[in-house]
C-alpha cells in the first residue's frame, strides 16, 4: 500500500478565542499529510508552492515524514495564503484574506516515482484537475475525493464527471445538501451515490460523522473535547486518519471503513487542540490509539 | 418502581412540510408519559386541562396505559393550545400562536395515590412549581428535570434552587449553553453539575445526547432516520423513553443511564415518524427494542 495525496499547501494566518497562529503551515494537503502520517509512513505530497515558501516548512514535512518528491517549488510564483479568524463559539469564523497565488496557475504533476500509489486522496480543487491526477495513477485502489461549495455552484457538470470515477467522497452537510437539495443527510448521501462513488462520508464538524452506502449507514459522533484551540484543517486531518488508516491494514471494505472513521475522529480531535500542525506533530500512532481507546468509552453502552 | 410525570397537556396544531395535524393532543406530559408507557406502566400522569378538553383524549391516555389520577380537568378553565409550523428543513419552526390557558393557573396537585412515586420527570414548568411537586412525594429515588430559556432568563434564581434539589437534568443544548455562558457542551454541563445535580443530559435534536457527571462523558448520536414527519415532541419522548427505561430496570447509576439515553434516543426516533402521538401510540417494547438493535448496528466498529 501507499496513500498519496493531492491539495493546497498555505502559509495560514489564524486567530482564535485561545490566541493566534501567525504565518504558520497550513493548506488542506499538509493537515491531511501530517494526519495520515501518524497511520502510515511515508505519506506521498503532490501540491504546488512558490519560491517564498520557507524551507523550515519543507523540513518539517520531511521530519513526517512525508515524501515530498511530488512538492513543486515554483519559480516565480508566490505561495497560497489565508488568514482568518474564528469567533467565540469556533463554530463560525471570518475569512479575512484569501491569495490563491501559485493554486490559480496549473497543477503540479505527480511525479513518475509516485504512479504506483494505491491509495489516492484528492483534497479540495477543481473537479477536471482532480480528476487529472486520477490519470495519472497507473493502477489505484481506492480514490477518494474532497470538494466544496464554490465547485457545486460553479462547476457541477465538472464535479459530477469526477464523482463518477471516485470510489468514495469525503464532503461537509451542508455540501451534501447543497450538492443534492436534499435536507436529510442519509438522503443526501444516498443522492450523492447516485452520481457513481461507493461509499460517502459526510462530515458534520462538532457533531461527528456518517457514512453512507448504498446498503448500511454508519453514525459517529465527535471526540468529545474540552481543550479546543484552532478547529483549522479538522476536516482534512479527519481525511487523513481515515485514509492513513485505510492504506496502513490495505483494505476498502466497510468493516474497515467504519473503523477508519473511528481514526479519523481521533486524529482530528488531536488537530485542534493546538494551532496548526502543532499537536498533530506531536502525536505519534500510539497516542491516536490511547484517543481510540478513550473515545470507544465514552461511547459505549449495553 | 413507579413512574411520575408533571408537565402540561395541551392541544396543538402543527404544520409541517408532510402534512398537518389539527387540534391534536400534544403537551410535554403527553408526550413523555406515551414514551414512557412503552417501557414501564403504568405512568403516572400529573397535569391540569380546561373542561373544554376532548373526552377521547383522555380515553387515549387510559388506552396508554397511563393512570390518569392526577389529570385534573379544571371546570371554567381552559386547555393550553399551541400552533406551530416547521419550516422545509425542518431544524426550525415558527409558532403561530400559544395560548397558554390554564397553563397560567394554579398548579395541579399530586393525588395521594401517587406520593409514593420513586421515579419523578419534572417536564417543563417554573422551577417553584418544580420544587412543589418535589416536596409532595414521601421518598423519591430520582428526581430528573427539564427546562427552557424563559425561565433561565426570568426566574434563573428559582432554577438555581430547583436544580439543587434534582439528581438530573434533561436540558437542551442552547439552553445549557444559556445557563452558564459555557460555549463548549461539556464544560457547559459541568457548569450545570455545579449547581447541584449529578448528571446531565443535554439534547442535541437530530444530532443527539451527552449525558455528563463528574467523572464522566458519554455521548450517543441521533437514531439515523430518513422518515421524519412531525418533531414535535421529540425532546419529551426522549425524557419518556429515558426515564421508563430507568424506573423498568429501577436503577439509577451510570451504566443504566447509559443504556437510558440509548432507549430515550430510539423512543424519540419512533415520534418523529408521524403526528401528534400516533407512532407512539402504534408503537410497543418489542419495536422499542428492535429499533435499538438496529441502532447498535449502525454504531458499532471495531
Amino acid at each position: 500500500m501507499s496513500l498519496l495525496v493531492t491539495g493546497t499547501i498555505g502559509i495560514d494566518t489564524v486567530e482564535t478565542p485561545y490566541g493566534q497562529g501567525d504565518e504558520v503551515l497550513g493548506g488542506s494537503a499538509a493537515y491531511f499529510s501530517f494526519a495520515a502520517g501518524l497511520m502510515v509512513s511515508p505519506v506521498r505530497l503532490v501540491a504546488v508552492v512558490g519560491e517564498d515558501f520557507p524551507r523550515r516548512f519543507i523540513d518539517l514535512f520531511k521530519q513526517g515524514p512525508i515524501d515530498t518528491e511530488g512538492l513543486e517549488i515554483r519559480a516565480g510564483a508566490k505561495t497560497f495564503r489565508w488568514k482568518a479568524k474564528y469567533l467565540d463559539d469556533m463554530n463560525e469564523r471570518e475569512t479575512l484574506c484569501t491569495e490563491l497565488n501559485v493554486i490559480a496557475e496549473a497543477a503540479p504533476t505527480i511525479p513518475p516515482k509516485f504512479r504506483d500509489s494505491t491509495f489516492l486522496f484528492l483534497a479540495n480543487t477543481h473537479p477536471a484537475l482532480q480528476r487529472g491526477f486520477i490519470g495519472q495513477l497507473a493502477k489505484p485502489k481506492l480514490i477518494v475525493c474532497d470538494t466544496m461549495n464554490l465547485w457545486i455552484e460553479t462547476a457541477r457538470d465538472e464535479l459530477l464527471k469526477t464523482l463518477a470515477v471516485v470510489h468514495g467522497v469525503l464532503l461537509n452537510d451542508s455540501e451534501a445538501r447543497m450538492l443534492t437539495g436534499q435536507n436529510n443527510l442519509i438522503l443526501a448521501g444516498r443522492g450523492i451515490l447516485d452520481f457513481g462513488p461507493r461509499f460517502v462520508v459526510i462530515k458534520k464538524g462538532e457533531h461527528g460523522a456518517m457514512l453512507v452506502t448504498r446498503d448500511e449507514v454508519f453514525v459517529i459522533p465527535a471526540f468529545p473535547s474540552t481543550n479546543v484551540k484552532d478547529p483549522t484543517g479538522a476536516g482534512d486531518s479527519f481525511g487523513g486518519g481515515m485514509m492513513g488508516y485505510l492504506a496502513s491494514v490495505d483494505r476498502t471494505d466497510m468493516k474497515a471503513l467504519k473503523t477508519a472513521l473511528a481514526y479519523g475522529t481521533c486524529v482530528a480531535s488531536i488537530t485542534i487542540e493546538d494551532f496548526s500542525l502543532d499537536s498533530l506533530r506531536a502525536a505519534n500512532r500510539a497516542a491516536v490509539d490511547a484517543r481510540l481507546r478513550e473515545f470507544k468509552a465514552t461511547l459505549s453502552f449495553e
